[in-house]
């Protein structure tokens, strides 16, 4: 598969985390000859938030890491995930695989079962072949060393072009403090949450309470905030680690939220880069509005509108169907104090296209591979951003075909 | 362009409708050499009932038509509509070509400019060339004449890719009571309402305000229940004219309403047919949900799922994303109560894929072009029918390429 346009130049540097291992290996899930599985090691007692999906129909693995993070539990800690199959709509198959797996890796770590959280991706509604994996777990556990980020993001891939990773460095204090992450996620992206699948990981010391505050409140700046395709997963988690090694307290530090919030913000960016045969990375920018959640149905309608995004595609500086998406958003709108640009040039404003607007700029504008489209509502201070890509063929080549 | 592969036979035999003239003319709106304005007298003391779009950006001319609707008029009407451009998000202007048209008409036919509704439909923010429209408007008053609904079909065309018209005689009491109504829309079409524009005519007598509650629930059951993209009009327009000419009062008439709602759905039916891009007529049948809301819910999420519709493109029996959609609609759902067939294959049942379900029967239903999807909730009785189409490479290439 060709690598998506918008894609970083490579995968960065990350930092290592102390108290953290990983390991790969081809246990063959769905395919043969590629790495489909990873196991994360968190030695020291880690404290773990989470976040995911509300789907109704949310898949076994789900379930049960939301189960055992309502424990609230102490201790080392695993993570394991396997593309391939979601294990999802599996029925009682599905828990039963679970539990399979969660014991082979707590077995082969010699760790409470009720810190092994798991997750898989990939197609729906099929047995998850578990034994596949627990015959590798011995494997995988000789194998655990620090960092090898770059190929535990190989191992989660589906539809993704490329693995994808963030870390950062923040001094907090005179000390160092370290966060590394990977995610997933290029199809059946949207709020919330649209993250498909991200692990995050960092050395610094917070309980588990203050962690999953933290992480609930970026995840709403950030991985929902972004969309592909209006679909949501059945799979959707994120994991925060905090292993404490640095021996560095976060809790409430400013610092440390900026740093991890950019660090999520950069995953959730690369995940829209990924998405299904983008060409362009957009962001949809709403302020003036007579609230935030007002602000945020509109960025939503502009950021999933089938004519808003082919639009993008074709390259048209199709202003006409922003009008149309701000129409049909439900949020309180007046066409006449309504404002677009496309970047810092006014496209429309008063209820009609701008005296100082050319066909021209606009169409230049859109030759771009990275957009910002702003409404301005003009009524009061809700604002809100998200980021979306253009439908293309690419889209529809890949999923007329790919059976997720 | 190429006519869809859903596309009826032809253009059925319509019966004409007493009290009604219809007359056409190539204006040069946006495209030279095509008919592009449609005029339809109403002679008599004509009832005329509407819906329209609730976009909050909606055009000029919907603003115009509420305005006067609501005002109950009687007498002589006229309807006037144009492609080419939909003189929407056109600020001042807008409202001064929709005055221009509508004196300009009521002039030619020497009736009330209040019982004068225009639509336009076409390019969004360009200013309508009114002008265009009113030197055309002599003839198209001296060519008046009974039938040609087939011309007035095409002449309001914008993508779609046939004329469309449904019609019916229905004996009340002994009596004919004849039904007839043309429809425009292929793209921009989701609920609600997703009729781009509908106008019926019938020679039944009945009152404004019998007429429109009937008109507003047949609504609610036809064009408020298909969608192509998802997007929603600025103009979408429906009327319907009662010329009463028939002297059959229709009033709480159950014959009538079903004949009326039998046209009605036959229009709904073509627009989704003609949807851009469409090689799959699709019926979405949601039973068992919780209340009908959640049912309209969760058909909605099918109907409009990007994953679902590229899927049914590639005759993938893809049920996973099926469970997907129900999962993200937002409705009570019980993924161990879910069940799913296609067509008469139970293909999931008790959150896992039916035990007499093949992979090969699913795909062979797949080749079909007209697919019915049946999801079962197994919690209450609510429930909800919708109806979509298929998302492929012919809606990107029309819509990346297209300025609408």
């Amino acid at each position: 598969m060709t690598v998506s346009p918008l894609a970083p130049a490579g995968f960065p540097e990350l930092p290592q985390i102390g108290g953290l291992r990983l390991a790969t290996a081809a246990a063959g899930v769905r395919y043969a000859g590629r790495p489909d599985v990873m196991l994360a090691a968190l030695d020291a007692d880690t404290s773990i938030a989470g976040v995911f999906t509300r789907s109704s129909t949310r898949a076994a693995p789900v379930l049960d890491c939301e189960a055992k993070l309502g424990l609230g539990g102490t201790g080392p800690a695993a993570i394991l995930v396997n593309s391939g199959n979601a294990n999802a709509f599996t029925g009682r198959a599905g828990l039963e695989a679970v539990k399979a797996l969660t014991d082979a890796t707590a077995n082969a770590l010699e760790i409470d079962e009720a810190r092994v959280f798991t997750a898989s991706t990939g197609v729906i509604g099929e047995t998850l072949p578990h034994d596949r994996i627990t015959v590798v777990l011995g494997d995988l556990a000789e194998n655990l060393a620090p960092g090898g980020f770059e190929a535990a993001a190989e191992a989660i891939r589906t539809t993704d072009t490329y693995a994808k990773g963030a870390g950062t460095v923040v001094e907090i204090g005179g000390e160092s403090v370290r966060i590394a992450g990977i995610a997933k996620g290029s199809g059946m992206i949207a709020p919330d949450m649209a993250t498909m699948l991200v692990y995050l990981f960092t050395d610094a010391k917070i309980a588990h309470g203050p962690l999953q505050a933290l992480l609930t409140s970026l995840n709403d700046l950030t991985f929902n905030c972004i969309t592909v395709d209006g679909d949501t997963s059945t799979s959707d988690t994120l994991l925060l680690a905090a292993t404490g090694a640095s021996g560095v307290d976060v809790t409430e530090s400013i610092a440390f939220a900026d740093a991890l919030h950019g660090v999520m913000r950069d995953l959730a960016h690369q995940v829209v880069r990924d998405g299904e045969g983008a060409t362009k990375f957009v962001e949809v920018r709403v302020s003036g509005a007579a609230s935030d959640e007002d602000a945020r149905k509109v960025a939503a309608a502009i950021a999933n509108s089938p004519l808003v995004k082919t639009a993008l595609a074709g390259e048209d500086p199709n202003w006409g169907r922003i009008v149309m998406a701000v129409g049909k958003s439900g949020a309180e709108a007046d066409r006449d104090r309504l404002s677009i640009r496309f970047g810092d040039i006014l496209v429309a404003e008063n209820g009609w296209v701008a005296e100082s607007y050319t066909e021209e700029a606009g169409a230049a504008y859109m030759k771009n591979p990275e957009l910002v489209i702003s409404v301005d509502l003009g009524l009061a201070g809700g604002m809100a951003t998200m980021w979306t890509c253009d439908l293309t063929h690419g889209y529809i080549s890949i999923n007329a075909d790919y059976r997720s």
